[in-house]
């Protein structure tokens, strides 16, 4: 039976994507790809905490290599051992903070990374492929809600923003070249939220970049004070408005762009929103936040952060039409989810 | 005495500034890495034809390396092996047609490989950098003369041209990142031309996708008949306009960049346009050559070609005015200089 490899696997969408996957009838043998730089596992043991707890959330078997994407031999032997039908990519380097500090690093992880996996899977003749893309290679919107046809690639405001721009138009001309070519990039809004067992969540290294994991490690103790950067936006109420999207819909979402795959007719690139449709401002998350956790979140408004906009939130509609696809989790049970997660888990995945 | 290190020494502009670097009073050592891709040698020699006359008309010795730049720990050797000042990277694939079909060679040679050298020249503390990048850069003009203040990234038409324009972007985010940098992007409008020696020049592997190679070749005799895309643009005779710069003249703006990394204050990312100012028709390119070389050339019209722009010229006053340079060749030495290249070299250096 064919196998779908999964390369970051053990991170945060990946991990929920991998749940999911494996919930699936029809999908025998899950490979995931990983070199471990944004995940945790216990000396004693091979496989990150992320796959160890979802072998035992599912009761299933994964297989899984320890490497990184820029190591084209280790990456040719997982295509020889296993017979792999499509490839989910998720691994790459993703702080948008640190990418401006770091830029070689991110190009190095996520263009060459990518250009290797897409060399490795010609040469095996493996030709379906789904990106894990962003909103933010839209750049500065030039209209709200944002859809697939809004440009990309001008004013975006990172290297890390870049590194996903970049890897569209390159897996663009690359279904240009070869008809053979199916890949569906799908581009994430603002991922929260995790898995309602509690056992999985986002577990970022380092001070938290996002804001809901920011708010979920003020809520548990860990951090003392949320900062809300900017109140004079042009928004219902100056905080920046965001299209959140619970993982596990995210999660869906992959699965539906995979059956994509199997409609004839399909080649070449597609690009497709992932995201509710509707923004919410940092003061309505802390909010719901704060009803979903029972806590307190203190705060305080401090400068607007540069490269920061306003607002953005997805036109959803293609992944209606295309995916048959929807978000179903609304932002109490983000928060709900998030909260069951952080207050079970303080300190992520070391435990 | 620190050295200069030549990427891509070997092909068209390379070869030609290493000839001007050679004749520079104040360096002493110049050091080629080229993986040969697209020069020749003999087998009984380890140099290049070109590097080898070049050796022959200054009297002087090159270090070769024949290393291609994603082999990193090669590259590091020559690092450990020289004390390099300061880069000038030529190497990179360039058939634009070629791109469109072959893209991920073209994404892994030129970003890649831009990344790999960064990294190295990192690793021993070398900031200076010269990039050899393209007026394609540009995409579709949006006003005429192109000024580097005109956008870049949008409506590029080949995997090529955004090989170039990926690699500015990076090396502006390396800039941003890090304030040793010293990097000026040489974006070149059309090169053409050779040494006035004959003894080195444009030596296109296969049918040549410029004009100037392809009139040349015509007229050697080893092409039939010119084709001509597109006589109904909007320019002076319907054919496409090109601002076509001088080879040596190139080599020129390459010296003076280095002279920049001297002056106090300069550092960051700079992008200077190498053009003449003037564009010249493919009708009025192919009058010139006739009467430089003597001979006919006979072209047919045919269909405009996918991508191409009717006309683009350069804006070369920031060069005037930032490096202290400007073109001096006209169109007729253009000519004279190929046609004298081309026929005492009718097969180029595989002679």
């Amino acid at each position: 039976m064919p196998a779908i490899l999964v390369t970051g696997g053990a991170g945060y969408v990946g991990s929920h994507t991998v749940v999911t996957l494996l919930e699936q009838e029809d999908i025998d043998e899950i490979v995931v790809v990983d070199n471990l730089c944004n995940s945790y596992r216990h000396d004693s043991d091979k496989k990150p905490v992320a796959l160890r707890r979802i072998e035992e959330m599912t009761g299933r078997t994964l297989h899984f290599y320890p490497i990184d994407l820029s190591d084209q031999k280790a990456l040719a032997k997982v295509f020889e051992n296993h017979k792999i039908e499509c490839v989910i990519h998720f691994a790459a380097l993703k702080a948008v903070g640190e990418s401006v500090d770091k830029p070689l690093e991110y190009y190095q992880a996520n263009i060459t990374g990518t250009c290797t996996l897409i060399e490795v899977m010609r040469k095996y003749n493996v030709h379906k492929l789904i990106y894990s893309s962003s909103c933010t290679v839209y750049g500065e919107p030039q209209r709200l809600p944002l859809d697939e046809s809004h440009p990309t690639g001008q004013g975006i405001s990172s290297p890390y923003g870049r590194t996903k721009y970049f890897c569209e138009e390159i897996m663009k001309d690359l279904c240009n070249s070869d008809q053979k070519w199916q890949i569906i990039s799908l581009r994430y809004f603002n991922p929260v939220g995790a898995h309602p067992s509690g056992r999985i969540g986002e577990d970022p290294a380092g001070i938290p970049n996002n804001l809901m994991p920011f708010i979920s490690q003020v809520a548990v103790g860990r951090l003392s004070e949320l900062m809300v950067f900017g109140d004079d936006y042009p928004t219902v109420d100056g905080s920046g408005v965001r299209d959140y999207i619970h993982v596990q819909d995210l999660a869906v979402g992959h699965v539906k762009a995979m059956k994509l795959f199997q409609k004839d007719g399909f080649s070449g690139f597609r690009a497709v929103n992932l995201g509710t449709g509707t923004g919410y401002s940092v003061l309505q998350m802390i909010s719901a936040f704060e009803a979903a956790s029972g806590r307190k979140i203190p705060y305080k408004i401090v400068n607007r952060r540069a490269g920061d906009i306003a607002a953005n939130y997805a036109d959803v509609s293609l992944a209606q039409s295309l995916l048959g696809w929807s978000a179903t989790k609304t932002v109490d049970d983000m928060c709900r989810d998030t909260w069951n997660w952080q207050s079970r888990n303080p300190q992520g995945y070391k435990c």
